[in-house]
């Protein structure tokens, strides 16, 4: 995934299906997909998290056109209720990366982005506008917020990947998203959601397509199956054993670290005050 | 935007982003994108929300393809915590119409998808491993099945629109999130997010890329800029209120309209109880 490699051809789709989804089975594609479409999608279907950077700016205007992609999303009553800030700064970038837990892939990233929701441009703007803008003080706004900054947020993943540029979603900046508000210098009413990591791939260190549940255990028809969405728990414990043996991972398969990740509050490493991180940044949460 | 119409030429790139920040500064594009970068990045620059469909079924298997695509995205921990219900029942779907306020486009589509955060699933594959899975009782953890949610869905949407298929994402499910997992039959701790019609575009009546806010008042370099969020908006008023009258909408501009949208609790339509539906709905929120 260098910058100039050609993407690849559309004949591979069945095989970025099946490289998703392991040995679980796997989808048909429509069978008169043009040629393009069929580009994008095997785009979308490769998907890699990047845990390795070289430590190369990105070219310029890479990220202006990432962020046009992202302000390209849908966002809820056109509210555009999100925000997003590049830091470059080694020290600012190193003080967020302490709350995230010194991950060395965003020490090495060139760019972090920090995507926000932002509740306090569409206040001051209605503010302006004479109106009293009540509705921000309910919990629905700060879902507006964040569900608006996270397709931003995914058609930028999108437009780097394009661009030959990797990324990885940094969720633990909530783990003080307090502390991060304060470093980045956030009004009230706007919340750090997640940062996201950015860097041209170290293809030393090439990161691989991680398998899925199988489709049936997410996607259902009319009315939710609780009996398919655990069915093929099992069968995604050996496929992710042999994925995780395959990078030189411990074998631990899915349930036993869904497990371990989900134990108790101790586990969320800060991101249990999220709630009064929240109401102190000035979310009311009605 | 019918199926097999070619994609857009690369050299439209600067074109899409004119029509994306309307009169606004338009960032420059990268020098040496591939043109099969370009493309990517093209149709996601032309991002529109359809409002009108034809009724035909969509093509064998590109729901199947979307999904798959919708589960390529990042998902936090890999919990992946998120779950989506096609719906094309139209008794079915006309009761969840109902509840989002019988929009036309819901009527017309011969699929509404229904995302869903899901806190359900790991809780179970938890308990089987014989965890507690006490960490799902935190506010945190239905916002990572939000951001799940919401990650999915827009690659769904690419997917979507790469095979000629529009969309428009139906936030207003929300508007009695109680109702909805009812009539879906959702376990407890699983909460709709939102909705998404999808349908094959109807050309007759076709929709129109809409300008969003100039990238200045978005998007910032290590700190946050209040000054800059709010620069923008007089211009981006006007921009809007000419984008309006070209689709021949009432020409209000922004401020106005998100005025309008934050006027209070009255406003949300519903919305305002998200916080007890989800209570309800077995989410702690603690």
């Amino acid at each position: 995934m260098t910058r100039n490699t050609p993407l690849p051809q559309p004949t591979a789709l069945t095989e970025a299906l099946a490289a998703r989804y392991g040995a679980g089975l796997v989808p048909n594609p429509p069978e008169d997909l043009p040629a393009a479409a069929a580009q994008i999608l095997h785009q979308i279907l490769s998907h890699r998290t990047w845990r390795s950077f070289r430590p190369d700016p990105l070219p310029a205007g890479a990220v202006e056109l990432a962020i046009a992609a992202a302000q390209s999303a849908a966002t809820s009553s056109n509210l555009q209720s999100w925000s997003v800030i590049a830091v470059r700064d080694a020290t600012l970038k190193a003080r967020l990366n302490a709350i995230a837990g010194d991950q060395p892939h965003v020490a090495q990233a060139p760019v972090l982005l920090v995507f926000l929701a932002d509740l306090n441009r569409p206040r001051r703007v209605t503010e302006a506008a004479g109106g009293k803008a009540e509705a921000l003080e309910y919990l629905e706004s700060l879902v507006v917020g964040i569900v608006d900054a996270a397709l931003a947020a995914q058609n930028a993943v999108l437009a780097f990947e394009a661009q030959g540029i990797g990324s990885s979603y940094i969720g633990s900046l909530r783990n003080d998203a307090h502390q991060v508000a304060e470093l980045l210098g956030l009004p009230p009413e706007v919340a750090p959601v997640f940062g996201l990591a950015v860097g041209l791939p170290d293809d030393a260190r090439p990161a691989q397509v991680k398998p899925r549940l199988p489709q049936a255990a997410v996607f259902f028809s009319e009315r939710y199956d609780p009996a398919a969405a655990l069915a093929p728990v099992a069968e995604y414990d050996t496929t992710l054993r042999a994925f995780q043996s395959r990078v030189g991972q411990l074998e631990v398969g899915w349930s036993r670290t869904v497990a371990e990740r989900l134990r108790g509050p101790e586990a969320l490493r800060g991101r249990e005050n999220l709630r009064d991180f929240l109401r102190n940044l000035g979310f009311r949460l009605k």
